[in-house]
């Protein structure tokens, strides 16, 4: 098959990738905002890496890139999700505007399958959990999830109007290989500037559950329905843990013992959810689980890190 | 009060300012693309009208619009449903990008209050009818509806950091004084032209409520939260009419018994909804209610284009 991949030089574009240059003819797009050359370990020459930004190509530019190809794996996306005022655009550019161009430039090259991944946080401060996917319509608290919330609709909107089928993933933080932005880089960079004190964002109590990058690549591959245009699956672990306990498996697997200090509030930051647990069932009638456990995800994470002091060192 | 009206030269704008010209000192923004100065008979002398298009104005320059008002009414948008490929960029940029402007614009200005013209069309073909403000998570099948869900989601993030309160009004399809595009313009159109025949979209049983735009106005003036950051309303009428019966109502009011001339689809076009009934059990609750009949509001509707020749002959 062959394939294209967006944001193929980032966390789980990488990885992604790696698995399907196994089987697929592969075109990696990036345009190494976040993603790293030093990600793409990949090795059996079938992949393709062109350099753009997608939020700021022409469509007609686009286009000519996907023709011939089946499927496009659309990953690219500014994934920073506490991003502040000083940046109010870059959720609009990087995750609306981008899957806009991407759609469009799918339809007009004749692509006919675009697998998404979006986030947990398109459910905003669900009051059902576990979530699922049918969730009442949400109420958006950071313009992170409200740009995934603008992605998946006009992925659908084409889907509907028979352009090409969709499959999104709305997935809890992942972990693992390749990981580079979030709470465990946040930690252990902390704790390797000061090894006797850990700041904490948040009282500690946010529960939280996490997926490891392998399962969640699983799932972008074998998920799909096949007899819908458009299908949405949750990507989780069974089970959740709390920000306290987060802290102290970063903590142990650097073999440290620092003083924690908590925040005072019930989230870490405006926009933060303090509970976040996807109902994961529909994927699992799908023939799909979790394999690692979230304590496993984290001390691979934590060991990655120590072992690529470049990744810690970056922006 | 100090009041903004975005789209104040529009259909519903238009309304809308001329019912705050009473009470309120207004500013009306509008880039005149569908809106148009006749539809702005405000006698008061107390507003004032900027012509700009805020898909596309810098942002210091609308926050500097802005500054010293109480509220914007953000009611400009592209509202044409059956928007097609050709122009796949115009629910993006007049909706969404634009209401991302007003959002940062209003934010930087301390503007503390957003009341928002959506859309019923955000729950896409929802099965569950008639439809809540918390039907389960939607499936869009227009880029309009997708352009209407992310401006919402964009303004109740701004609304969960504390930038301003938001009201937001999903809107069955809004007849009246100053109506220019959709349904019954087209059926009016196409009677002057032939007189003895109405080819109709869709198979005729399409079932829609409508709303007529006085009570619409009413809602966006009276309707707000007194507990909440961001609170939503459907608005519609308790019944809905089939669409066959649409097209009796208009040719019924312009005297005429043409034969009509129905298509096979269930749908009018490719996104189109084919009922569409929106649940306004909450907005009655919060004391508003539909005061004029559909059948009144068609009839009123198409003896406003019969006396307003120039609103039949644009584009």
């Amino acid at each position: 098959m062959r394939t294209i991949v967006t944001g193929g030089a980032g966390f789980i574009g990488s990885n992604l990738a790696r698995t399907l240059e196994q089987t697929d003819e592969i075109r990696i797009l990036d345009n190494f905002s976040t993603g790293d050359p030093r990600f793409l370990s990949l090795n059996s020459g079938k992949h393709e890496l062109i350099e753009v930004d997608i939020s700021t190509a022409k469509i007609d530019f686009l286009a000519e890139i996907m023709v011939g190809f089946d499927r496009v794996f659309h990953i690219a996306a500014n994934a920073d999700v506490r991003g502040g005022w000083s940046n109010y655009r870059v959720d609009l550019d990087q995750n609306v505007i981008a899957t806009s161009n991407i759609a469009e430039a799918a339809r007009r090259s004749g692509v006919k399958e675009i697998i998404f991944a979006s986030t947990g946080c398109v459910y905003g401060d669900s009051t059902i959990i576990p979530t699922s996917e049918n969730e009442p319509f949400p109420i958006q608290t950071s313009l992170y999830g409200a740009s995934k919330v603008a992605a998946e609709g006009i992925l659908s909107s084409y889907a509907a109007q028979g352009a090409f089928s969709v499959t999104v993933f709305r997935f809890v933080s992942v972990l693992g290989q390749n990981y580079h932005h979030g709470h465990v880089v946040d930690f252990v960079r902390k704790l390797r500037a000061n090894p006797r004190e850990l700041a904490v964002l948040g009282n500690g109590t946010q529960r939280k559950s996490y997926i490891h990058v392998k399962d969640c690549v699983q799932a972008l591959i074998e998920l799909r329905s096949l007899n819908s245009p458009f299908e949405v699956f949750n990507i989780g672990h069974d089970y959740f843990i709390p920000v306290h306990e987060s802290a102290n498996l970063v903590i142990k697997s650097m073999g440290l013992a620092p003083k924690i200090l908590f925040g005072t509030e019930d989230r870490g930051w405006i926009g933060d959810n303090p509970f976040t647990f996807l109902d994961i069932s529909k994927a699992k009638s799908f023939g799909w689980s979790p394999t690692i456990s979230i304590e496993e995800s984290v001390e691979q994470t934590v060991q990655y890190l120590l072992e690529n002091e470049w990744v810690l060192s970056r922006d």
